[in-house]
């Protein structure tokens, strides 16, 4: 085991009717805050109004912003920064998924900051102050309610670049708050939530798959996350509207990202680090890209370390042991997990994403570098990207 | 699942040579702290210098306290609160294992508190202030080091009295970091490493045995910390100075009692309370004690929920599956629990401990009743107290 340090302040309210909890949680912040949100189904299914109501109730000025895209983009970010400097909000509530969320990071820096905010994704500068940020979740997957991370797309280059938005200081834009009503998931399309049990899925194998000896405490908490998620994840889809599946589906998904599952080992994440390059170039669901690069990058890497996929296959697939070939056990858990994707409805391959079988090298250039179990260079890249073909 | 407010903001630095790092956290809460430990082995260790000498690094003054014993006694909180109080500490910086931890916890509120820091056990008042509290770890056992309890003695009254001092805000007394070696407890004795071992699966045990349903990520969650726990725990008996068995067991003990796995499910406690009052009045070790009530009580309350004691069966104890029985499943979980017991060497029956089976009723009369599996009355626990005589 790694030394480490765990400090995760993020404060969860989870259950039935959480949301109209807001207003006194905001209140403890700030009195004038943007209301940042995606393509406006929060309006739609009334949940925009059961917010506003607690927030004015508790004498709270509200900044409306709408608009965020998945994938959310760099551009949308700086206009929104302009208009938190200009209107001096206090707080950005984030009340949509991952892209809500990660954007109001963002805004939540670069309030606080004089230069560009992607002076951070490029290390250019180091972010000291933030706004708070505070989130009403309606998708679970990112993880992004209770993590450090947010994730931006920049277009004004020749190409997309996907990255980001980086904070030494990892309490920095950690939200404040995050509430988690699994009711307000049971609207959420089939495919949606497929992508979003697969994000969930990838952020715990991220921190699974790892080279890091005598980890397990982290690696039984990873299983079982694992096993709950898969479970689960198969009732939400033909039974959207069980609360219990949906629950833990939900608070999976923080679990899952807010690094308790990375304590004392480091994790890989170079699936992640491919995926980016596919959904930052061809608009495609990050978890859709997901299921298409994790089988692909497992019958890459698998030979790396026998043991821990066969470990993967024995106590999340439930393979039978097999002492005589750990190999053997290790492909049909990759096998397993290929079956569970087609199981969502996710494609499995870039033929059935109608990816086009191009731009390999250029997309592999470009791809951030990780991984634990190997850190994958370029030509690797290229090898994983032409084992996802299909 | 049921609603929940999770928020647990104790740092953790864990590792090798973290205890080095103590004056920089320090420095951030404190110019003037109370150095709280307990009977000095942390002078023969070098532990004591160490610590010292990092915080006199960074222009920390120490108000040192030693003294604190197993079961800690509010008499000796009550004068740490005088001294604290004439000193003008800034904050309470225990190094050892929860008596002393808990003892810090109850000095740092009536630090802040004109009446007698006892009246938050008896509900008399509420608590609203409180020092800041610090921790180096050296027993993994109690989970103090980022929970909200503490428990003392008061052993005013015709006879001791073991009670919690209720915090409502369960953030005021929850240390601000907590600081984790594993190589500070290789030294423990075996029978207090047995002890601690008994007592983080006793916390985990608490959580785990419920009647709410639907609690599938937290089930799962709790069987991986008592797997790795029974499985280190073993270990560390036979190799005092395994790093990875030691650091197995000390990050699952914070684990156990954070009330991570809590979440979306009430806990039992009956056993717990039971067992103080074996503790409170005999003096045997808390994990001792634990290995004698758990059993019984098991024995005891199984009936109530024959499905959850055979699912800890299997998926705890590898029992095989015996759909025919689950009856019997439980109680062959019961039985490897108890032989678990007895491979610490820690006793399973009163007899074994040298307690006289006398005064059930009045300290049946005494516990404090809880239960989730079955709220045990005042009847229960006398026969509960009779299962364990042996």
């Amino acid at each position: 085991m790694e030394n480490f340090v765990y400090e995760r302040c993020t404060k969860i309210i989870f259950g039935k009717e959480t949301e109209k909890l807001v207003g006194r949680e905001v209140k403890k912040f700030a009195k004038k805050i943007m209301l940042l949100y995606g393509m406006g189904s929060i309006k739609e299914s009334g949940l925009f109004d059961t917010v506003l109501k607690s927030l004015k109730n508790e004498g709270i000025e509200v900044i409306e912003h709408g608009g965020v895209r998945p994938n959310p983009t760099l551009n949308f970010a700086r206009e929104a920064i302009k208009i938190a400097k200009e209107k001096k909000v206090e707080m950005i509530l984030a009340v949509g998924g991952g892209s809500v969320i990660d954007t109001a990071k963002a805004i939540a820096l670069g309030a606080k900051y004089s230069g560009d905010v992607w002076d951070f994704a490029e290390k250019k500068a180091i972010a000291t102050e933030a706004l708070p940020v505070g989130v009403i979740l309606t998708i679970p997957a990112a993880g992004s309610e209770s993590s450090q991370y947010s994730v931006l797309t920049n277009e004004d280059g020749p190409y997309p670049l996907k990255r980001d938005v980086i904070v030494e200081n990892n309490q920095l834009i950690r939200p404040q708050f995050a509430i988690l009503n699994p009711v307000l998931t049971f609207t959420l399309p089939p495919f949606q939530t497929a992508c979003g049990v697969s994000d969930i899925l990838a952020h715990v194998m991220e921190r699974y798959f790892t080279n890091v000896k005598d980890v397990d405490l982290t690696d039984r908490l990873c299983e079982a996350t694992m096993k709950t998620v898969i479970n689960n994840g198969l009732i939400v889809m033909k039974e959207p509207e069980n609360y219990s599946a949906r629950a833990e589906v939900m608070w999976a998904g923080s679990i899952a990202h807010n690094d308790l599952l990375a304590t004392g080992r480091a994790g890989d994440f170079a699936s992640h680090m491919i995926e980016h390059e596919l959904s930052g170039n061809y608009d495609i669901a990050h978890g859709a890209g997901l299921s298409i690069i994790f089988p692909a990058w497992m019958k890459y890497v698998y030979k790396y370390n026998v043991a821990r996929f066969a470990q993967f296959a024995a106590r999340v697939w439930n393979v039978d042991d097999n002492f005589f070939s750990p190999e053997a056990m290790a492909l049909e858990g990759i096998n397993r997990i290929t079956n569970f994707y087609k199981e969502l409805g996710l494609p499995t391959t870039l033929k059935e994403a109608k990816i086009p079988a191009v731009r390999f090298e250029e997309m592999a250039e470009k791809a951030v570098k990780l991984g634990n179990i190997k850190k994958t260079n370029a030509e690797d890249i290229v090898e994983i990207y032409k084992l996802s073909v299909g």
